[in-house]
């Protein structure tokens, strides 16, 4: 048996601590596959007081975080701290001192990526990031080298597990966003200051990893049209069902010709209605799913645990298995992180929102007074768009009335105008919302 | 640019016809991935005249497959004749030339597997085999390395196309497994005789592939209980269906405890009752799909085309840009084939069928006279198993009824002993049908 590699832990937080459990507890299958033990020499968290419930014996534990990157012993340093500025400096700092690195934060390398991955190449060390997309899923990995003989046509992601199961519950409760979101709160699947899950922008740092592993785009998640599912309600799960789909949040990518005849990408964030036959439609909670299209082997799907401390760690000390196999047979820089090599990794230009052609299900407040529906379809009918199916629900006295409109396809950009016009008539109470349907999953 | 890797191709039949278009095709994404070209240089099979619709220019084609191994040129070769004799001699030759072999046939590695690894590690030779399961998913990969941290539990794999294509026509058309058998091979979907396929034998080959990978467990198919899905009728997809299970051909491996208190496996090929709301209930047509379950990462599920052409040639050709990669970057040898290290891989014991307990699903044919379905309960009753539901369909005059049970979970070998005296009674006009439950899916 070969002698074992140290690694290092910043960040003794859940998923810290989902990774020191297995690595005990695994250890056996571990070195039965590698053919050398991984060994957790050392460990850095502020708080070094707290009990997480784990045997902590034989490792060095204390608040040094820069000790821990420059200790001899640690060949591989996992960051788990989270956040943009600190856990830069450390991830960099580590990779100057010669350390591989492993992380699940995906905000780091959606916003200091390049800077990271170009720091990594130069010193000659491996920076892996499974557990940034999809959790326990090993779908960055599948993109890099099981699907790498594939141009990849489209990716489909549930990748934020708050968000489907706050979606999950509004279905299956008929309860509105709020209540549902306060319960997924108190049950920990949401953080207090939710924003950064339920408007997308974890989705749209997740994307940015998987636009570029999928189509060498390289792109900041500011590029990335993300809306979020805070305008939801509970009746828009009544009429997507009326008609067959479902409503999920999706992070969507697909390699695009743009209008110039170049190479670009569609790439956007938002809840989207989902045929209720596809198998993304069928994930529940805060599962994760990424659906992938490659032009050689079809449609493919990755199910799994999107976060939480097993499942996240899982993939973690696949990382740290992987790069301690290139540490012992001497094949650093096998696989080009992003599955595409920088030299051709570059900053494809984004489809705009308004040049996309898809159906679209539309919720217009209306005054209830005769006459009305015939405006909105005259309105939409000036623009091109032709209407599928249209349905309107009883109001209370008074109130406005709910109509719900799916269009046949359309482009993006006559539906914004012909909304903008529907939205000046004194008879629309508040502004038409738009949800997008993606049909081909 | 680095300096192209030469690869060989025996076998031009539909996945090798597969194999050069991606190459050709995709040229460009996968040297964008490599840093080099994969440039087929050389194939080899007994039919040179055959139009395949592809552009083989610059490639040597003749019938030699074996000047094609011993080919200077050639440093991967590509077994794709299939069956066992001629291709375990093929791939034992290229092996002993030096030449790293791609294979996609399960057949070769289920009987020759242990031969084959044990030639490869001598001569330092990578043996790849990515597509001979589940098609163009990457299970293999995904379980040697994504998963890897893992203890694994347990897996459930629709592994079969045919089977899953002919069971998704029953279910939908109502109609008996013969008819849908002969449309499905008219139409390609199976073979002119089909054994290999609708009595299990495939999907126990590749079941042996992920029991290794999963439990470093060294069992030849033969060990493998296997009952094909020649028995299923459409009354039984209707029974299935109102008590909420669909029926699949399923894999099924898992770790378990033999009663000597040392590590077994639970190891099974047969059709399943399994709930409609799983994810596996809702894989249709020729379609795979692989349920992973592990301690760490939790339930786990990989889709995709599990045959075909392209889907398998993307396999093929990942499995090619993996050893390009470790030829390139000298690091042959860098993770073992089978996920564990051969000296890990053990021939543990198969768990008998009859220390199986889970629920069941029973069809009698019952003589339609009073009191029959009382002698029936009865004697289940005296062998402990007791009953959840019953199902009695109305039958022709003087046709036996059949008597539909849904049992509480049993021990097997209990039931089958119930069975016994059961079908020795007059009133039993054929054979009981047993088909199990799985619940936890």
């Amino acid at each position: 048996m070969g002698a074992a590699v140290g690694v290092g832990l910043v960040g003794l937080g859940t998923i810290g601590t989902g990774v020191a459990k297995v690595l005990r507890r695994n250890a056996d299958v571990i070195t039965q596959r590698l053919g050398f033990p991984l060994r957790l020499v050392r460990i850095a968290d502020l708080d070094t007081v707290r009990d997480r419930g784990i045997d902590l014996s034989g490792i060095r534990f204390d608040a040094d975080a820069d000790g821990l990157i420059r200790d001899p012993e640690v060949e591989i340093v996992i960051e788990l701290i989270g956040g943009y500025d600190a856990a830069r400096r450390l991830t960099l700092a580590a990779i100057e001192q010669g350390k591989h690195v492993v992380t699940a934060n995906k905000a780091l390398l959606a916003l200091h990526g390049r800077e990271i991955f170009a720091a990594a190449a130069r010193r000659g060390v491996e920076v892996a990031f499974e557990a940034s997309v999809g959790g326990g899923i090993p779908i960055l990995r599948s993109l890099r080298e099981g699907l790498a003989a594939n141009r990849i046509a489209s990716i489909h992601g549930i990748v934020n597990g708050t968000t489907n199961y706050v979606l999950t519950e509004m279905e299956k409760t008929g309860e509105p966003f709020e209540g549902v979101l306060k319960r997924a709160q108190e049950l920990g699947y949401a953080e207090a200051d939710p924003s950064f899950d339920v408007d997308g922008i974890d989705a749209a740092h997740k994307l940015t990893l998987l636009l570029a592993m999928a189509f060498g785009a390289q792109l900041t998640y500011k590029e990335v049209p993300t809306e979020g599912i805070r305008g939801i309600t509970p009746l828009d799960f009544e009429a997507a069902a009326e008609f067959g789909y479902r409503i999920k949040m999706l992070a969507i990518g697909r390699e695009r010709t743009g209008a110039d005849g170049r190479r670009a990408v569609e790439a956007r964030v938002h809840p989207t209605l989902i045929p209720e036959g596809s198998l993304l439609a069928k994930v529940e909670g805060a599962m994760n799913a990424i659906a992938v299209h490659g032009d050689a082997v079809g449609r493919t799907l990755f199910y799994g645990a999107g976060a939480g401390e097993l499942p996240t760690a899982s993939a973690v000390v696949g990382d740290l298995m992987e790069i301690a196999r290139e540490v012992r047979r001497g094949s650093r820089g096998r696989v080009a992180p992003l599955s595409f090599l920088p030299d051709h990794l570059e900053p494809l230009p984004v489809v705009p929102l308004g040049e996309l052609t898809g159906r679209a299900y539309l919720v217009f407040q209306a005054a209830d007074r005769p006459g009305v529906l015939g405006q909105i379809a005259s309105a939409l009918g000036e623009h091109g768009i032709s209407i599928e199916s249209v349905l309107q629900k009883p109001a209370a006295a008074g109130a406005a009335v709910p109509v719900l409109v799916f269009t046949h396809p359309a482009r993006e950009a006559a539906l914004r105008r012909a909304l903008a016009t529907i939205d000046r008539l004194p008879e629309i109470a508040a502004p038409t919302r738009l949800v997008r349907i993606e049909e081909e999953l």
